[in-house]
């Protein structure tokens, strides 16, 4: 007997009932039965995303949904902000490079936030910019980004979209969509979501509706329009994951039934208890705006990685993630996204205990499930 | 009791033991679990398009798949041949104009294929040409076309590539990537692969990826610089949808199994023996070369589709594919693609006579049987 366990920050571990559920013989997706689960999804897929907009479904990963925002967006030579504090706000620039837009970067350490008036600035300098391209939820550090307050001053002085990847915040982390005035959201759906790779979901304002219908077409298979004239029939415009659109509806009727603000405190629960459980175990945290979604964690000084990676995954059965470029092999990210109660948490925790012990690193026995366990009697 | 049978060319039914494989609790893709099964993957999806070239996987529809064989392939202003005789050649032209290349069409009417002189002397006259876009099996019409010869012919004359949409022939149809010289080929994953859609496969000869090499990226998620780059080291450049993966990797393992001329030889029994009871009934095909993978059944004078549709879906549980564009409503199409064997086929054409009676057609009660069965029977 060899239990694992997965705390990635996606793909994030599945409900039973939904894998069952995607296990059921395969349907057309003309069928009223498809159309019917579909139907039920679109209205569903509003409510995690709060907002009253069309969320369109692509059959592809989070990245997927990320071109869409950019291929029917920016024309060739018009400006777009993007924040580049780790590897995922990085790809808006490689994005919209690929795609002939002018990206203006904000660069930003692994870990830290831009602030507000970074942005302000810029786009007053270049009042001309289309777009700003902010990251919720940075996978790569952790880090999560006041989206909400970003929004809300770049709305005062700018008409510039507000486009936000939501791929590890939407379903973790407060976002929502209409209230804070954004013009696009997107997600993947092995993160908040709780189903297998192979969609991802973009949100559309009708504001950003006015920029993509005067954009010239620059994808076919992510074409927004097509999506939007498919939809308008119940439809999608090229054959979709039939199996994962129908988990996904199975996973939104569980995160309608929780509730989204409950889930929103459950993962802020969740993480600080991890966050504690760390502390207490001597270990700092790369990100000095910590997500809710995904905790990543510096190796302590004398620490190798592999080892202790190897020791988590082989002898304990967890799989955590790596870091990425200049920090891989420098940091661990734990994932409190999606599918986790605080049983998970305390095991987490306890593997992590386990393993830093195997590869030599001194504590006190037991301090971090000791401070995860009393923080969470704390906030029964 | 109410069972329900697909005969859809797309989803097509999937295996049982394949659709519970996928049920397993999710694994990462970065986790050498993972990592096994797509090397298993990558070696097999060869066999399948018997080549010794890389198979590179997309998280996408078929379309996504005919989208990268056109954005990474055609620089702005190049010019190249399509076929448009249905829905799918029709594509081409779509994704060939969207990135900015010169179409040159040879239009069919649906149904007939394309004469290899038509293409010779198009070539001929555009001797600039980069490639030439075929549709192996076209799903709207049920046409095959005979790639190997066309291939030959192309090849005497032009070193133009030769970019095949497979999606419906793959695993079904006699195709020979390395020994017909072609460039491009590509397939969906839920057609004769048999699981689930939401995956693409995209074959690249070596010719293919010089021109490649020379193109201007314009796409990033469906880059095959990129996904070339990721197998390298065994990977996939964003995360895959990895039960599919999983899925398809099973699959193929029944393929070879099987073996691939046994598959071919098994589909084009099946659709023999459909052929000969659809003909025993009076029915004709639209097609004047009518493909392995799927038969396009002409509706006869009189007969109102929506009512034998229905009656076939509600009262027999059959699902077939209707007629597309301006065929909606006058034919209806039967596939043989995949999971199918003879007892199939003929639950297939019973269903057809008692949807056939039902809708007030009138023919010698269970000739449509008794002609799939002899023909069965004959060719044991």
């Amino acid at each position: 007997m060899f239990k694992k366990r997965l705390f990635t920050p996606g793909p994030t571990p599945v409900p039973e009932r939904i894998m069952l559920k995607m296990a059921n013989p395969i349907i057309h997706h003309r069928n009223p039965e498809f159309k019917e689960i579909f139907a039920e999804l679109n209205e569903n897929i509003k409510y995690l995303f709060q907002t009253k907009n069309d969320v369109l479904t692509l059959t592809s990963s989070g990245t997927g949904a990320m071109e869409a925002a950019v291929a029917n967006v920016i024309n060739e030579n018009e400006k777009a902000i993007y924040v580049n504090g780790g590897k995922f706000g990085e790809r808006w620039g490689h994005l919209l490079r690929v795609f002939g837009g002018i990206p203006l970067e904000i660069r930003k350490d692994w870990g830290i936030p831009p602030a507000k008036e970074e942005i302000l600035d810029l786009i007053k300098e270049n009042p001309e910019v289309v777009a700003v391209y902010l990251t919720h939820s940075e996978t790569s550090s952790g880090t999560v980004t006041d989206v909400k307050e970003i929004a809300h001053e770049i709305r005062r002085i700018s008409d510039a979209l507000i486009i936000v990847d939501g791929i590890t915040s939407i379903g973790a982390i407060e976002l929502r969509m209409d209230d804070w005035d954004i013009d696009i959201v997107l997600t993947g759906s092995q993160k908040g979501l709780m189903i297998p790779p192979g969609l991802a979901f973009i949100a559309v304002s009708e504001r950003a509706w006015k920029k993509i219908n005067k954009t010239e077409n620059r994808t076919y298979y992510l074409s927004l329009k097509k999506a939007k004239k498919a939809l308008e029939t119940g439809d999608t415009p090229w054959t979709p994951a039939i199996t994962l659109i129908i988990g996904a509806n199975e996973a939104l009727k569980m995160i309608k039934k929780e509730g989204i603000e409950n889930i929103w405190q459950r993962h802020s629960k969740l993480a600080e208890g991890i966050r504690t459980g760390i502390k207490a175990l001597g270990l700092k945290l790369l990100s000095k705006s910590p997500s809710n979604a995904v905790t990543a964690v510096l190796m302590p000084d004398g620490i190798e990685f592999k080892k202790f990676n190897d020791a988590l995954k082989y002898e304990f059965g967890i799989t955590v993630a790596g870091g990425q470029e200049n920090y891989k092999g420098k940091l661990f990210r734990i994932s409190h996204l999606g599918y986790y109660d605080e049983l998970d948490m305390i095991s987490m925790i306890s593997a992590l205990e386990f393993a830093l012990h195997k590869s030599g690193y001194k504590f006190e026995p037991a301090c971090g499930v000791n401070a995860i366990q009393k923080f969470f009697l704390e906030n029964l």
